[in-house]
């Protein structure tokens, strides 16, 4: 053992956006926890100091890095998903993980959810594919939120949040979840009968599970069918729970009327995909959610102490 | 004088789109008012029909047509603004004239602004021009709906929807109005002084205004220059309220960071217009409202029972 106090180690993959970031987290978290010794993978950390590492803010790991603290206890995801960490077949056992759940993240894919939602339910797509062609015509719709029916899958903290923006705006909000829910003027169905209520029942469908066991492919050729024809789907959850092939013949045989997508089973999603020009979709960039640092930082330092503590972690993921 | 009882003419532009609906109206009317007899212009109004005519409800008049009818008191206008019936210039003085106000339209129009603001917020016409390219770039941005600050030109029924479903969502809200409101979490201003503040405070401007006079270009380099650098600006009230130049000049400059627009100085929008495949402007052909002759039935019969009964009108209109 060395004498370096129990540190907090910064540790993204070098190639991605989050690498750039340390900088932004070590100012937030050592004014919030100036007694918690900060590091950034990889500069800040030499031969002697992987000893001292006890819990780490990650994103993307390489293969094995992480193996290389062994006395690292808890891992805090970047992200609100933590399948960004089973690229590492090396991950420690017994290292627990905690999801990202902080309000700048949940309240920016909430925002998204309800905008995706809004535009499918208001045909954006389809006028924007008039706009393309220069063409004026207006399709008669007397239908408002109250005569669209939205289900939303996955029920965590987003899920949540999506539900209640929606249930607010005047769409009849049907939740579904793992574990029971209770929202105020949502209904709230859990298991596999539920599961079939929702996907039969939603004129709009939006998407917000995590890439889990159990969740790849949720929305497959037979989900499809089963789906109200002239239906929409809305995916902010994970690229992976939609088979995007069985997804592209129901857009193209009219059965799906819109698709408002902002993840994708392959990321950055290929040039040669057919839902970049597709008439019926809408494609952003994986932009939903974005963990800020400032407001994340209180989430990240109030986890670290209920570790030390011995409290209770918040928003343990599961299989790890 | 006749004995036909006093009738309620159905008269709408031959060429446009409402002068289909006729029947569609005349269901919902004679079931809420079977003791109102109601005619559909042209065909069903013959030489010595014209005196028994006592309202109307109206879309777009030709010139003249409404002169025609001697007795005519109270024409009930089939939109939320009254700008179609001065195509007339012979339009019959001593006539009233109300707006349309019901649940459809409102909620419609609110909804389509909501829309608006958060594609917007969420920068998706930057991020539509980049599905066009078949580009992947998320843009680092952290804002959420409380950080940015949406002005609302034009506080009637539509506007006070539209203000109070944003502040649900958590944006602060400025409307400005001719006359006084009140609205729970909303800062309501009027006057010359309200305006300015709401032009240099604007984040997102939503205008709601009625083409009346006094708001012709009311959106003009002036106030352009006025709004904050990289503001945007949703119309979903007339074309006439913004100088359509000046507003492209700013886009291409960058002052204003991207239009949502669904009215236009001249409609449908000419095939050269810059708007169409401007990169950060959505267009849509007028379409955030449409009145639902169901819903609106029952407002068109209160009208008239009130006028019936001598009691004050609702929503009556300016300048006629």
């Amino acid at each position: 053992m060395n004498d370096t106090p129990d540190t907090l180690l910064y540790l993204a993959d070098p190639y991605s956006q989050e690498a750039e970031y340390g900088e932004t987290w070590r100012e937030h978290l050592s004014r919030l926890a100036p007694d918690i010794p900060f590091r950034v993978w990889p500069d800040e950390v030499g031969d002697g100091d992987a000893a001292a590492v006890r819990w780490a803010l990650v994103w993307a790991p390489p293969e094995g890095v992480l193996a290389g603290f062994p006395n690292l206890e808890l891992v805090i995801s970047m992200g609100a998903g933590t399948d960004h960490l089973h690229g590492d077949s090396a991950f420690p056992s017994g290292v627990k993980v905690v999801r990202m759940v902080e309000p700048t993240l949940t309240q920016k894919v909430a925002e998204h959810a309800v905008m995706s939602v809004l535009m499918a339910h208001r045909e954006l797509p389809m006028y924007l594919d008039q706009q393309r062609r220069r063409e004026w015509v207006q399709h008669e719709n007397f239908m408002v939120a109250a005569d669209r029916r939205v289900g939303v899958l996955g029920m965590g903290p987003i899920g949540m949040a999506i539900s209640e923006k929606l249930r607010d705006l005047g769409f009849p909000v049907t939740g579904w979840s793992r574990t029971p829910r209770e929202i105020d003027g949502v209904l709230a169905l859990q298991g596999p009968v539920g599961l079939d209520v929702v996907f039969a029942e939603s004129d709009i469908l939006v998407l917000v599970l995590p890439n889990a066991p159990g969740t790849r492919h949720i929305l497959d050729v037979g989900r499809l069918v089963q789906m109200p024809r002239g239906a929409s789907v809305v995916n902010v959850g994970r690229g992976t729970l939609i088979d995007e092939p069985a997804l592209l013949s129901a857009l193209n045989c009219g059965h799906i009327a819109s698709a408002v997508l902002d993840v994708y089973d392959e990321e950055p999603l290929p040039a040669e995909s057919r839902f970049w020009d597709h008439p019926r979709v809408i494609v952003t960039p994986h932009i939903a959610g974005l963990t800020n640092p400032r407001t994340a930082s209180e989430y990240v330092v109030a986890q670290v102490r209920r570790h030390q503590r011995g409290e209770e972690l918040l928003y343990v993921a599961e299989g790890f």
